[in-house]
């Protein structure tokens, strides 16, 4: 198996989640974890390894660094994508791209101008349930696709300094139902249609933004799609696709801690409780994403989550935005400056 | 127990669902089947009892005629609705009221004149597990609702014929739904957002009508509801709610024939086929409509599922519509012109 | 549809059972309740309709009785079908037969003697689900039938006053499961293992019986046979059926008073309680025994639950009572000394 | 972590699941693959790492060897026991110990002399479900245990060699399940009734052997325990355990590839296949069963399934399957003659 040297980018909690997926993959090796504050890159590198690094120039230029992860703010991903591919490293980049259409066909132009291999972290498509689902659906279990609905819905909601930068429910959560859906579906929206309310924090309505969403996508082939979003969910993170065809229905159910069933007096055939949150519920897609960033860089062949999926996910959730906002169906805007 | 008189109006398919429930209802006595046509209501009479008649004024001016099921046609509801509320007769109705606001609001103004009870035929309210969701969120086992979602999805489309004279897919059968869901919510939307598509039968769309919709209200509370219905379903006649709110979810199952598990070399843990249709399915709710009826005649009482809340479901209905064929949000009209 | 005209036998829990079973049942009329105390009779005739009666003589004579229903204590059954048998009337006899195979015998001879139809109450087979369970069996779904499993905890242990004069735990209440396996198996046991305990309620290892037992029948085909019996269950009345052989397994589920899943903090997907006890669980059955019994006598052919079934479950629960006392496997007494 | 240098015994099935989790484990390394024929051990080696070597006595001289894992023929089992802990190097041998109590008794007395930390490889207690069914018995959350029940049920029959070789169904499968449930129980049996069939492969009854046995076992609190084995099963590797007790059951699922349901024409809610034989579902359960050993041996503390816990489960065996033989109850030999 090829080995590929990696620089690891950022050290917040996108980058806890790969730096031990990374050590435990045997194709990876943590080559370098830089952060502009070499303290943090310090701390880091002594938890999952590598050499800490604050210099980008010198991280670029290191021979031993084959690929880049991009795990930093997200208002830093298209600096780090021109740079990393300016250097002509692979690049895998934690979603979403940006929050702005603008900067995000900056990356393009950029991955344009230099084709290294990308990968964008739609991490969901790795899991294997969500994975099965589609492959049911590929192989024509369910006949025409007709309907397909996705529920996510969080736990509890974020601190509220999180929501006011992480450019709106849509942009920031939906966004990986949307890319899963269209996925799945094999096509983009024509046109959305979008509702939303704020009923679990009043303070994340005051910024403007809703935590219960209700989304329905109309694709071309006229198949209509629903996303189920909300940022509260008293039994767990509740994470369910159904997909419904001329010839049936595939349904994905949800995870527990444990297999066992309980029958007791006060209520009978209980489960365990829900897995907890994402990091819990989709902890292999982690790993499933990086060696398919692996498998595509070492193979010579393109990454599966393309920045095209990227933009199209972004171009979507605005969309949602606005109708939910104006009460009206939305076209996305698929027309890419950069000409992808 | 206080035994009431029937008249059933109409000799069709309805007719065929309540003629055996009015003979299995101890308080209930089927005392008249009156058809226009004297064949038909004959041949009606010999299969279910009671007397055949062909005239309305002698039906309504009969002494042992205590109350009348209305199962004719839907654009005749209001003009028996209009006589039998004159001759003073208890009237119970069979959905929609009408498909036009217009006709409905004249049998509002001669309910509002001759004040008899009215009950409309909204049997999947009086369904057992219908009705244990609704009691399950009253209790507030969901805290406050959030979300609520229904799915009709019928085996198979009607006849072309059916369809249309129908009304439209959203008053001839989202309608079901959107009771249903009102009156769990207790409360009616503000907006409503829907998209259609035409995906089984490509007559359906040729007549401008939709055989696949999603349907999203948007409640004075803030609560978001969705609406999922098929006129196809290969797995027979799929029928479930799913009531969110902040403290936990409940969910009705399907029905099944038998509650076999099955475990084979082809595929593992097999349950039955769902009921077909809603004869099948619903056969139980009919009886129990009937049963409200009767209690609500012989109590002095107005029955539970009102004129008022037929016009509000058909307005929505109507809204609904409207939103699917122009993409956007729609406030139905409620202002009711009989002042109801 | 031919009515019988049916006296009922007994005005104690059974009768209760049947009264108003006989009542919903359009083919049979409740022509007579007799209990050697009048005031017994009078009372329960108030609630159920018939004659009251004390008279057994003029019972058998009346020419309105059809047929006899005996629901006495049981070891009065015996006495009930001699006399009912040789005034040539029809009998439904609630199980068991006796407690003893001595005086079972007596009744097979007076059946022998005067062959009247005769079913007795082996209500368990009526149920629709274990029914369907069977049905898959016979028709080859789970190939040839190698293992066959029952399930009968019930909710809590008698009353000791009960428990003295049950005849024991597998004469009582292991009886049910014996015929229902041997029903569905399509053979009875060349030899039965049984261990049991006492572990809920100890007054009733005082008297020498168990509230807790394990059942192996050993079946001439090979195929082989477990019972778990149980007088005490926390989560309600457990009734569960499993079928395997070598083309896979049926099992029957357990049934509950509503459809809803309920998703909450505590312990999410939860399922309403079992079903409390064999009145609730059983109740259709009791109903389709007799409508069994109805047809049987109208269309002139023996009901299809025997007295012979009778006699040899109860010969398996005495080896397995036997068994259990002894640590040995034992061989059932199948030599009816009536030459059945 | 203390890394541990092994030494794999032996180069058959079971040395090919021992290798890849050897591989796996962060505290363990492959250091030999022993085989006396060398050509076997090197083929091994080539596969899994680690020297291949075939002399017995190099081995256990080898400082670089920390430890053994056995998984040679059982028959050999005890001598390697003999010969390692002679040696001083603990042992982690697959189960059973041997056939036979005598050359048990034998592999007793050599740990007894020579007390090395000693492991024997009851996998299924490793197992995630089973261990959280133990732990939720062991918090009392069915209250006292009454009944404890376990199913294996194999894919299809071994070949009929293996069978020869294996000393007889009990000792060579139904052992998993002794050892499981006296480990849930947290007692051994008093006593034990069993009975067998064969059913499946006539060669196998042509042995003296059964293809299908029913256990009951009687513990001394009065618990009875039942164990359900078949060596074939259509539907794949059907392995449950019930536990119940006067507070209520818990009981564990069995495991399937993906989590999806399906809803299609033929039969409806359909769930993908099991798991199909031991490898595949309790493939997590060796590689817990190793991480037992490695944190045992480096915490200088006794291993959690004992020499004594194997020699008690064949005792048991041996006693299921005289009684299964005799048609009689069965106390257990368990006087261990080297006094443990």
């Amino acid at each position: 198996m090829q080995t590929l040297g990696l620089a690891l980018m950022g050290t917040g909690r996108m980058a806890h989640v790969y730096g031990p997926k990374i050590g435990a993959h045997p194709g990876l090796r943590l080559e370098v974890i830089y952060n502009p504050r070499m303290s943090s890159a310090t701390k880091a590198a002594e938890q999952y390894g590598g050499r800490a690094m604050d210099d980008l120039d010198a991280v670029l230029a290191d021979p031993a660094v084959d690929a880049v992860v991009i795990a930093t703010p997200t208002d830093t991903h298209v600096d780090y994508i021109e740079a990393a591919a300016r250097a002509g490293k692979p690049i895998y980049c934690e979603k979403p791209l940006d929050q702005s259409l603008e900067r995000v066909d900056r990356a393009m132009s950029a991955l344009h101008a230099y084709p290294v291999p990308f990968m964008l972290g739609f991490n969901r498509r790795f899991d294997p349930d969500n994975a099965a689902l589609r492959d049911a659906v590929t192989r024509g279990e369910v006949g025409r696709l007709n309907m397909l609905m996705s529920w996510s819905r969080e736990p509890s909601p974020p601190p509220i300094e999180y929501v006011c930068v992480s450019g709106g429910y849509f942009v920031d959560a939906a966004i990986h139902d949307i890319d899963l859906l269209c996925w799945i579906a094999g096509e983009r929206p024509a046109e959305v249609m979008a509702a939303g309310s704020c009923m679990f924090d009043d303070r994340i309505g005051a910024e403007g933004d809703f935590d219960m969403t209700m989304t329905t996508l109309k694709m071309p082939s006229g198949a209509l799609l629903h996303i189920n979003n909300s940022r509260a969910c008293a039994y767990g993170f509740d994470q369910r696709l159904e997909a419904f065809g001329d010839k049936g229905m595939v349904q994905t159910l949800n995870h527990r801690d444990d297999n066992l069933v309980r029958w007791n007096k006060a209520r009978t055939v209980a489960r365990e409780p829900l897995k907890h949150f994402f990091l819990e519920r989709f902890d292999q897609s982690f790993y499933n994403a990086l060696d398919e960033f692996h498998q595509a860089v070492t193979e010579d062949r393109a990454p599966s989550a393309t920045a095209q999926d990227g933009r199209a996910a972004l171009a979507i959730a605005l969309a949602c935005a606005q109708s939910a906002n104006t009460g009206t169906a939305v076209e996305p805007n698929y027309g890419c400056t950069a000409g992808c």
